[in-house]
């Protein structure tokens, strides 16, 4: 067999304990990062070898200024299979290799098997009147365990600190190879449009960081002050806090019940957090999970991600994790139609105060 | 009655003919403009008196530059009457006073009930943090006739004709009251939301012009030549032209499926256009509608809007309509998810390319 095998303890520990790492090089190329508070013991699998898609490309949109990401192998992605053919469980003895050649695990992050971006995406093909580029970078995906179902919440503390110190070491290394601009995120909810319900996450490592999130970057580099907007919004517009770490809604929230969980002092990324912010920020990550689904009564829907500093752009960026759920009221989607994809303009009609106000009377 | 009625001939004619004009100030204080091949005659409904919201606002989002609008008053909307309570059908003589208190129209135009604009929004609040203007501006619902169902393809060429003659009334009309930009749109399909099964759409008037129309806006301005990209990819990428028309799946294309219907020469705006492409413009509006449902076996859910010059901008901006169906296969919605709201990077699984060719396949 081709693979190899590395261990490692991460230079952050969690109360004073180990982070424990083993990176797998699958027989296909793809890499298996196995995180944990034990050292990851077991055998690999034998796995098939197989071929991977890998060429996708970056075309230029003239009348937006962005570069969208075209991966034609993506439209054959795993929909909604069957618990028997589950891609993000451990692999049972005897059973189907999953993308987790293990039978067991805490926390696992691997390469997508469809994914839009890879380091060695091929140059595309020379075309009339459109820039394009290969799509460079990485997409992984990370799974919060072995149990096929679950959330940020029923996770538990222990886990979502795992799962903070697994963000923090893909940061890193994504950076290291050369990303210039790195989104942990979480689709959640049939209605995002998730085909595997087993509770994960994805991070995306981009070559270039996207134009809105470099907007972002410049006016923070221009001078906007999120902790200031946030200490002087407090009374109306906090969810709640604890340690130096808010639940916030801002003001100009565009989603209904958009939250961002932010730490009070600003810091570039997760990786800036001290202990007791790491603590605290992987709390509340679930504690509105929980208020979210309170509040719909059902498991809501949401688009979360992290967004920290552009590469190089650290001396001023706030970091924030954001959530976005889809959700206007029980049972009520919120679309997103004409007007928001055709001119950007999102019309909200839950006012963010009384948004905040919802959640916070959950307490 | 408070109401006013006025009566008028549009500058514009369709073969010749000219087409006429009625506007009714309603009790409530909305207009409604009635456009038809024919003189409109009918006495209004007696209509009760009505005070409506018209208290939105827009905040500014200090990271990403776009002003969003804020109107709690649209949590209340009409949501999936019953059929015997349709607000956008014709009022029926001793029935339910609809929005169109006529028992009889060819077309009609009425300002929104439940509008996220208004001329004489009030100066917000004061508030920390938060910079917040008056929601300026208007918003209409365009209804393409009595019957209760249909799209617009079914509508047939010579209501496409007044709707196109409605739409260029209304650009005039709403830049006339100081509107910069003006949105034209179609929202069809549960799918993106649509609340009422008749057919209909919207048109928007922005007191200010969006932050992303401005880029396309200022994008023209610095030279993007789109008649050219056009002709130059035509072999591949064009769905079929007519009469000076095209329709034309663009290369950078965001949505699968996405079409832009575009005359071949640069206009600004559908005002510029002559009678030719009038016609070639309508019957492709309609063309591509049904190329849609034929693909995909059943009503698309889409988002189509006209992307005209903003006020002032005339001189360079390159007129077109844009398809943004949310299917990717046939049963399969597109989603946009957390990489698509956190970034504006689109991941596009089907190919520009491809879906010109099984579009243009089904002539």
């Amino acid at each position: 067999m081709s693979n190899a095998d590395t261990r490692s303890t991460l230079a952050q520990t969690i109360g004073g304990a180990p982070v424990h790492r083993r990176t797998h090089r699958r027989v296909d190329g793809r890499n298996v990062h196995l995180y944990g508070y034990a050292p990851h013991v077991g055998v690999p699998a034998p796995q098939p070898p197989e071929e991977l898609a890998r060429g996708a490309e970056l075309r230029l949109h003239p009348l937006r200024g962005e570069w969208n990401v075209y991966a034609a192998h993506r439209q054959h992605r795993t929909f909604k299979p069957s618990t028997a053919d589950n891609p993000l469980a451990p692999t049972a003895p005897g059973g189907p290799v999953t993308e987790i050649p293990f039978e067991t695990f805490e926390l696992a992050v691997f390469e997508n098997r469809f994914t839009s971006f890879h380091p060695e995406a091929p140059m595309p093909p020379e075309r009339p009147a459109v820039r394009a580029v290969p799509a460079h970078g990485l997409c992984e995906v990370v799974v919060y365990g072995t149990e096929p179902t679950g959330n940020l919440h029923a996770i538990g503390q222990a886990r979502r600190r795992l799962l903070l110190a697994a963000w923090i070491d893909r940061y890193e290394a994504l950076f290291a190879t050369g990303c210039e601009f790195v989104l942990p995120f979480e689709n959640r909810g049939d209605a995002v449009g998730v085909t595997l319900p087993h509770p994960h996450g994805q991070v995306y490592g981009f070559a270039q960081t996207p134009r809105m999130s470099q907007l972002a970057a410049s006016a923070f580099a221009e001078g906007y002050d999120l902790a200031s907007a946030r200490a002087q919004t407090a009374a109306t517009y906090e969810v709640y806090s604890l340690d130096g770490v808010s639940a916030w809604c801002p003001p100009y929230a565009r989603f209904p019940y958009e939250t961002w969980v932010l730490p009070q002092r600003r810091v570039a990324g997760p990786w800036e957090l001290n202990e007791q912010e790491l603590d605290a920020f992987a709390a509340l990550l679930g504690d509105m999970t929980a208020r979210y689904d309170a509040l719909f009564g059902e498991p809501t829907p949401y688009m979360m991600a992290l967004h920290a500093a552009p590469k190089g752009q650290e001396a001023t960026y706030h970091f924030t994790a954001q959530f976005y759920p889809i959700l206007r009221a029980p049972g009520r989607l919120k679309y997103l139609a004409s007007v928001e994809q055709h001119t950007g303009v999102f019309t909200v009609d839950v006012m963010p105060e009384q948004a905040a106000a919802a959640l916070r009377a959950l307490a």
